[in-house]
C-alpha cells in the first residue's frame, strides 16, 4: 500500500496538468454561436497565428487594426437600410413644421406612404430626404435625436429595438478580437454621426473607433455657445473606393482584417487583404431566408456580386449564415 | 536599556510610515522639467480632481480627451515651420526631374534661395509647392519620403533634428496625462500624413490619434497594387475653426483639455472649455528668448494676440516658457 502514494500524487498531478492546460480551451469556446466549420477554424486560426509571439506571423498589438462594415454586416439592412427608416421618421415627426412638404417630393410621395413613388426621385429625392432629417441642427442635438429614435423606434418585421437587430456572432467576433489586442473599427456607408451616439453601449465600439460618410459641419459660435452646425452639403461617403480613403483619413494604418457583406465593400477588403503579412477578409453572406434573409447578387440593398466572383481567389472568407451561425440575434436562440 | 526598545521600535515604525507616505509624493514628480508655479499647480489639481473617483469633478476614462496643437506647442515653429523646411528640401531634391522650375514661381525663387521672393508668391505659391512636395504619390510612399526626411534633416539653428526640437515639459505633460487614463491628440495645421510616421516614437501618439491638415486621396489598383494616390488638391484645413471640426470628425467627442500656442487654437480651446464639467485650456506662450524664441502678437509664425487677450476672463492658463519651465529640450538640461 505504501508503494501506491507516489504514483497517486503523481496521477493527481499530471491529471491537475491536464486539467489546467486542456480544459479551459474547451470551456472557454469565444464563439459559442458559431458552428464549428471551415468558417471558424479559419478566424480562429488567424487569430492565433497573428497573437503568437515568436511566430513568423506575429502582429505587434498596435498594428492588429479590424475594420467592419455596420450594414448587413453587424446589424441587419433588410426590409431597409435603418438609418433611411430613421430618416423617413424623422420627415414625419417635422412634417407639421414644414407645410409645404405636402406637395413637394420626395416629402409627399414618403408623407402619403407612398414608397415607389420615393424611390422614383432617386438619388436627388435621397439627398433632399437626408438634408431635411439630418442637417441645420448642432452635432450634438442631431446626436441626441438619433439616440431618441434608435432607443425607441422598432423593427418591422421582428418587433424588436433595431440596436437588437445586431448579429450575435458578430458580437462575440468583436469581443473575441478585443480579447486578443485588436482595435475594431466600424466602416460604414451609413452616418458617422447617426450610428456614434449608440456604438459604445451596442458593440463596444467607441465613437473615435467609427468611420462613416458625413455631411459638412461648421463651427460657430451661436448666442455664446460653439457648436458644431451641421450642413445641407455632403462631405464624404464612405462606401466603395471611399473606404480605403476613410480608413486611412481616421486611422492612418491599413487593417489586417476586415469584415463586410456587399460590394461596397469590396475596396476595404482588397486593400485589406493586399498588404504584407498575415491578412483575413471575411464576407457576410445571406442565406438564411428562414432566421434572416436570402439575397446577394440581384438585391438593391447589399448588392453582393463581385465579391461572390472573387472571394475565392482573393482567399476571402464566406460566412455563410445559414450554415456557420447557430444563432442570428441575441434574443432568437440556437 | 531593556525600555528603549519599545521606543526604538516605535520611531522606526514611524520613519517607515513617512517615508513610504512621503518620500514617494516627492520621488515620483510627473512633471520634473516644470518649475513649481501657478500653473503646473494648475494642471496637476486639473489632472487629480477628474480623476478622483467619488468627486463631483471625476470624468470617467473613455471622456479624458486631450488635444494638443503641434508646431510651437509640443515642437518648435521657428525660424519656420518645419514642415516647410521639408517641403523646401523635397523641391530642391527633385528639382532636377523638373528643369522648368529654374524659371517658373515659385519654384524659381527657392532653388536660388531667394526667401522673400519664395514668400512674395504669396498663398498661391505655398499651394504649390505643397502639391509638387506633397501629392502624386502614394500614402505609403510619401510616408517613407516624410520618414526619411525627419529622421535626417537639422534644425537651422540648434543642429539637432526636428524631433528633438520638442519640448521637455510637453513630453512629461503627455505622459503624466495617459497615466491618468487620458487619451492624448495632436490637432494640428500640419499635415496629417506627414506626422503621422513619427509621432507615436517621438511622442507617444499612435496614427489613429493625429488629426491634421489632408489633401484629397484616391483609392487605384495600380499594376496589381491597390493604392492610395495623393491628389494636387487641398482637402481639409485644420485650423482655426477647422479644429473643432477636425475634433468632430475623428474623435467624435468634445475633449476636457486642450493646450495650443497660437490663435489658430483659438477655437480648439473655446470649443473645449465651453464644455460642461471640469475643463482645461492651456496655452504654451513663447517668452523665452535666450533658451528658445520669444514671440507672440506680431509674430507671422505662431501669432498669439486674441488669445493673450481672452486667456485671463476664459479661464485659460497661460504657460510662460521663460517662468514655468526649467528646461526646454530633452538634450538642453536644466
Amino acid at each position: 500500500m505504501k508503494n501506491k502514494r507516489p504514483k497517486i500524487v503523481f496521477m493527481a498531478l499530471l491529471f491537475g496538468m491536464l486539467v489546467s492546460t486542456i480544459i479551459p480551451t474547451f470551456a472557454a469556446d469565444p464563439l459559442p454561436s458559431w458552428n464549428d466549420t471551415d468558417t471558424k477554424n479559419a478566424i480562429v486560426e488567424f487569430v492565433e497565428k497573428v497573437t503568437e509571439e515568436g511566430s513568423p506571423d506575429f502582429v505587434p498589438p498596435a498594428e492588429r487594426i479590424a475594420t467592419f462594415d455596420n450594414d448587413g454586416t453587424l446589424w441587419g439592412e433588410q426590409p431597409t437600410y435603418f438609418q433611411l427608416a430613421f430618416a423617413i421618421d424623422r420627415v414625419k415627426e417635422i412634417a407639421p413644421e414644414h407645410p409645404e412638404w405636402k406637395t413637394k417630393e420626395p416629402f409627399a410621395s414618403l408623407l402619403k406612404g407612398n414608397m415607389k413613388g420615393l424611390a422614383a426621385t432617386g438619388q436627388k429625392g435621397i439627398l433632399e430626404l437626408v438634408v431635411a432629417s439630418h442637417a441645420g441642427m448642432s452635432s450634438e442635438a442631431f446626436g441626441k435625436i438619433a439616440e431618441d429614435w434608435i432607443t425607441t423606434a422598432k423593427h418591422p418585421k421582428s418587433g424588436k429595438l433595431y440596436t437588437e437587430m445586431v448579429y450575435q456572432p458578430m458580437l462575440e467576433l468583436l469581443d473575441y478580437l478585443r480579447a486578443n489586442g485588436f482595435k475594431t473599427y466600424i466602416v460604414s456607408g451609413g452616418g458617422i454621426e447617426f450610428m456614434r451616439p449608440w456604438t459604445e453601449r451596442v458593440y463596444g465600439i467607441p465613437p473615435e473607433q467609427v468611420v462613416g460618410s458625413s455631411i459638412k459641419t461648421k463651427y460657430e459660435v451661436k448666442e455664446g455657445h460653439p457648436v458644431l452646425t451641421r450642413l445641407p452639403e455632403m462631405d464624404f461617403i464612405d462606401d466603395k473606393a471611399g473606404k480605403p480613403v476613410g480608413i486611412n483619413s481616421h486611422i492612418g494604418r491599413r487593417p489586417i482584417l476586415a469584415g463586410g457583406n456587399s460590394d461596397g465593400d469590396f475596396q476595404m477588403l482588397e486593400y485589406t487583404t493586399s498588404g504584407e503579412g498575415p491578412r483575413l477578409g471575411l464576407i457576410v453572406h445571406h442565406t438564411d431566408a428562414d432566421r434572416e434573409f436570402a439575397y446577394d447578387r440581384d438585391s438593391h440593398i447589399g448588392k453582393l456580386d463581385k465579391g461572390l466572383d472573387e472571394a475565392g481567389k482573393r482567399g476571402w472568407v464566406l460566412i455563410d449564415m445559414k450554415k456557420d451561425w447557430k444563432q442570428i440575434y441575441p434574443w432568437s436562440g440556437n
